[in-house]
């Protein structure tokens, strides 16, 4: 498999470099493995941090910035960063309010998340942790006990991150982040595999013709496999299984590309997508359609719906400037 | 070729309607194919009409918004609109100040806005065309007679743009725009073709192994195949080939996805590209680096580089809100 990189050793690193040429506007430790607003820690600002395997870019470096996360702890491709990243990002961050960890619900990342939130806290830095689990397609996974982290993270990272440029408390930037998560359902579906750096060949098989429902972000295997069908009834089994775990109401509805899926065919994925929710009375506050959560090269996409009520709604149009995500300032 | 749609005929059109309900703030009229600004016409404010083939996303719709294209024609999948889309779309947007016409060097796209250019005028409405043709890599091609035109699109969208946003006379806005495109050379790599939906396999055979230095948007060949080197040593072949044809001074640097190729990947070439430039002494003013002219689900990237002077980059920085291209508002 061809790639546009220097050596699968470097990858990381390199891309790390890119981003900090590309924005003055953050802190880029390539050393440290760090992503960092410049203006961190914030006056009386909760200090947001995430992290976890590279390879889904943009999630986590490029939701950085004003309105959403204060720091970034990349890891090497697919594999959880170590929590001396944590602990350090922690560090960079903490304004005195404490410090909010988003994890995916990965066996790796939750482990280490875990012992930097001790660590930070030995360094008198309060530590709140909120699970990201919302991928209905399995329970338990190749890397997960219970439900794997998916496209709600770009909810939960959004709409806690609002609230904590508004200077709510921790508890509180805790407690919506965990509302998110609890009103958000993912599902996926792959055309094709990915292939990371390390390995240079697909992660798994998939021929000609077949689709792999309920994909994991990392290639992990989903519910079943299928002919390939119109995008309009895979639209309709991805409504169909995200609804099924929601309750009635208006939705945030995120169509996310896995990566190697053009932008062309997501719009048109959102159309079958928006048809399905109007044919079930669900209306949709706000829709996002693009590159977010991705899987390296894999080709296909996600649904991620979040039930929203007021004051969510209000969160998630609030001001966010970061290399990803920007609006409203 | 596996791919997320319902059927090749209806691939425009099933897009548009996912546009239009993924973006409230612009009117996509699926029928006419048009993407226009809500509030178009604006009062005293020349229009700015761009279009184009398919299958580059999000050029042209996703750039139609404040301090960008007040409307885009998007043709079927690497097909050039018709006269009518244009147009209807310099009526859409004429507030009396006139329409620049943006059209990328290809030979349906030139004949197509030459004779909407007419048509436009004979219904009284003022129009300048600018032609785009930043492709260093070959003279003549495919669809083209001269350089092709690419990632130059975006800097004479943006910087146009902001000028027409600002209120400046139509000849200024075209003047500015010719000025963009003659400080503007792009050069691209292909690691993979890309497959358009009405063929359903790969548009050229490249290789395990191969890439194709100097490829076009739809895959035209480029001026040579070679052996695929490490990230580092295609900057430099890139940096090379722009360079040779530009004056010195300093640069917007656009590091373009063609699809396929993971963020990941992207920001690692930025960091070559950079480097490439900090060692030739080409100060880089401003770097974008993303999916922003892309070429279906083709593998690979582009380089461009627009020479900038003052006011060159004052524009790029004002204010710009669009789907795909958004800061400081």
């Amino acid at each position: 498999m061809k790639m546009l990189i220097n050596t699968p050793e470097t990858v990381v690193a390199d891309a790390l470099r890119g981003m900090a040429a590309a924005h003055p506007d953050l802190v880029v430790d390539v050393e440290r493995r760090l992503v960092v607003r410049r203006d961190a820690p914030g006056p009386g600002r909760v200090g947001l941090v995430s992290g976890g395997g590279s390879g889904h870019e943009p999630l986590h470096g490029g939701f950085v910035g004003y309105g959403m996360l204060s720091a970034a702890c990349p890891g090497e491709v697919f594999t959880s960063p170590v929590p001396q990243q944590m602990v350090e990002a922690a560090a960079a961050v903490d304004g005195g309010r404490g410090v909010l960890f988003v994890v995916k619900n990965y066996t790796g990342d939750v482990l280490n998340f875990e012992m930097a939130a001790e660590l930070a806290e030995e360094d008198g830095i309060r530590v709140e942790r909120v699970l990201v689990d919302d991928d209905v397609a399995v329970v338990d996974s190749l890397y997960t006990a219970g439900r794997r982290g998916t496209g709600a993270t770009l909810f939960v990272e959004k709409i806690a991150g609002a609230a904590a440029e508004e200077g709510a408390p921790l508890e509180r930037v805790a407690a919506l982040a965990r509302k998110v998560n609890e009103s958000s359902r993912s599902f996926g579906v792959a055309l094709t595999a990915c292939t990371t750096p390390a390995k240079g060949s697909p992660t798994f098989e998939l021929p000609e013709g077949e689709m792999e429902l309920g994909i994991g972000i990392h290639g992990e295997p989903g519910r079943e496999r299928r002919p390939v069908v119109p995008a309009r009834e895979i639209a309709e089994l991805a409504v169909e299984a995200v609804l099924a775990e929601l309750p009635p109401g208006p939705v945030l509805a995120l169509v996310n590309g896995m990566g190697a899926t053009p932008l062309l065919e997501l719009y048109g994925f959102n159309a079958e997508v928006r048809r399905v929710l109007e044919a079930r009375g669900v209306p949709v506050a706000r829709s996002l359609v693009g590159n977010y959560v991705t899987s390296l090269d894999m080709a296909g996409c996600s649904l991620t719906l979040c039930r929203v009520d007021e004051e969510l709604l209000g969160l998630w149009d609030a001001p966010v400037q970061t290399a990803a995500l920007r609006w409203g300032r």
